[in-house]
């Protein structure tokens, strides 16, 4: 699908309907009863926190996750809305900011804890947490000895009200790891240290696992994104961006000739190329120098030579002559050409390249049946 | 040297004085005469276009390059400056809009051209150019064949200004590179056709190869931002940006157990770990997986296992038990870990370090001695 705009200029299409597919999607996986948290940190991966939790919210999603506090408090919050700040508090001061808003911190160590339980006691209150605890990642959470700590002396938590108990899949997205059998099962081990409290602990990869790994919240990123979850089976995921780059200069090769930086690349004459308005400061990392491909109208076009901070240059050989003149933009991503494919070029995974400025520059439409 | 704020996340300390020191540098270089056109395309590669131009404005800089008309737009215009756009216009409507602006196009294609003279032909005018041409990097610019064109049909040019005839270098950063003296024979050769107008030709790097390279107006981008411009010698500029990564959790192993996704570092009882807030949604990139390298107090430490989109795993065994306490921020990019360190670790450059998102996400401090 094209965008109806046809500026002269590189642009990206950001479809909102195809988010909210794919969190109708994941809601149908889901076993009964269970939630979603819906991850929007980094910008919504880079597409938009704003327009992105807007949108699920009318959509029947009220819980977000997202790392840390300055991403939270970006999010609109006239309506009522569960907030999980991932990174949790780190001061006294965080926390005091955490509690007037309302955000409920994922507490990952016994110094946040503490942190939180003051806060409380000082306000005579009991505050909303998610205590992580670290079943394998090796990141956030609290460690076996901590559990212990916790478990052993109540007061740790005697103002805090356990929201869930939270741990991080490592190696979910891939196919019959050992580390995601040996995580559930230290989960549901550590589960029991507290009895009738709710708990989640997957991720995308995590939801299309199955339901022992649901439990009663699910916490889907990518996969609402349109990245695949699954580790071997086609995405069941709708793609969710198009990026159009406009063709700023088309040349035939007059001799042979190298072409862009560091003469990665020689050009034979006859060669034609086009010169498209997007680089790595664009996200199309330069990895993808010699290695990404392109489409237009049926034809699948190679990046040739290092990628430019601004652009790339492409053969685009294989066109018959009256599409090479008329053409303004190719596709760089969309339909024809996935973000996982990009990132297989790249050798990287797609999170890396929703993430890493892709399209900040150029002009952003976002596709949607609703007004937001 | 710290920033005194020290607040609880990641910040990025960006020091004008610095970036204004580096433009004094780049013009202690130059031939007498040659002018400086900074380059401030994507965003000040990633710095802040706004307080980039603003400083360097007030330091005497009053020519700009951007990328294109929208980067372009987004410069204050109260004050004089001539404002390049390297991607010229691509249609009567962005011709009309950087017409009316002031911009002045770098015009890559006889269709540019073509366009360029026609909108100054209807009103009149003669409209100020720069044209530039192919001489090896097979990117931008007119080939052969189009520059005998308009040498033979002065018509076409009949209503420009030719304000700089320029080429772009392919290779100046490689130490001795072939391509380099050939670009500047064959630069000067097409110079012939254009008696009397001025010329531009180098990028930082061509800048530091000396006073054959200058001709009338160098484009200097990478060096102001502290990118080491020169092939194999020490940096001659001056770091410009400062990344402290705020520790979210410190961990001591209790047992051996893998660490972050796709389980690809084992600790090992005892392992001293920090959970940085900064990953690859912040810059951090991918490629610097159990490769990067971060600085505390006399110490180097190791980034252990796969960056994750907001979080990295740094070993922090190395540091005395105190320290290991006490501290909240460790440098991941500063006066100890350069940015070209930085890229070497990720193989990659440091121009995709600096554009890539870079501290996007984390609070930004621009230290000056002037208010901006």
């Amino acid at each position: 699908m094209k965008s109806t705009l046809s500026p002269n200029n590189t642009f990206l299409n950001i479809n909102l309907n195809k988010i909210l597919e794919n969190y109708r999607i994941v809601e149908k996986h889901l076993k009964k009863g269970c939630e979603v948290g819906a991850v929007v940190k980094a910008n919504a991966y880079g597409l938009g926190q704003e327009q992105v939790v807007q949108a699920l919210y009318q959509e029947g999603c009220h819980k977000f996750c997202v790392s840390n506090l300055d991403e939270a408090l970006q999010i609109e919050r006239t309506l009522e809305k569960e907030i999980y700040l991932m990174h949790g508090i780190g001061s006294i001061e965080m926390a005091e900011i955490a509690r007037e808003e309302g955000f409920i911190p994922m507490l990952n160590h016994l110094e946040q804890i503490k942190i939180w339980n003051l806060i409380a006691k000082e306000k005579s209150e009991k505050l909303k947490a998610i205590i992580q605890i670290d079943t394998g990642m090796g990141r956030f959470g609290l460690s076996n000895t901590e559990i212990k700590k916790l478990t052993t002396d109540p007061d740790l938590v005697s103002n805090i009200e356990i929201d869930y108990i939270m741990s991080h899949m490592s190696c979910a997205e891939q196919e019959n790891h050992p580390a995601t059998v040996k995580q559930l099962q230290e989960f549901k081990k550590y589960l029991e240290f507290f009895p009738g409290v709710k708990a989640t602990f997957a991720n995308s990869a995590g939801i299309f696992l199955g339901e022992d790994f649901h439990f009663d919240m699910v916490r889907p990123g990518c996969a609402l994104y349109g990245i695949n979850p699954t580790s071997s089976e086609l995405n069941p995921m709708n793609s969710v961006v198009e990026l159009y780059g406009y063709i700023v200069q088309k040349r035939i090769i007059e001799k042979e000739q190298f072409i862009g930086y560091r003469a990665q690349y020689k050009a034979t004459p006859g060669e034609k190329l086009f010169v498209i308005e997007c680089g790595y400061a664009d996200g199309y990392v330069r990895s993808l120098s010699n290695k990404g491909i392109c489409y237009a109208e049926g034809y699948f076009l190679p990046v040739v030579g290092i990628v430019s901070m601004d652009a790339i240059i492409v053969n685009a050989s294989a066109l018959p002559t009256a599409l090479f003149d008329e053409i303004t933009h190719i596709e760089l991503l969309g339909e024809h050409i996935t973000i996982d494919d990009i990132a297989k070029y790249a050798n990287t995974i797609s999170y890396e390249i929703l993430t890493t400025r892709f399209g900040n520059r150029c002009k952003r439409f976002y596709i949607s049946d609703n007004n937001y």
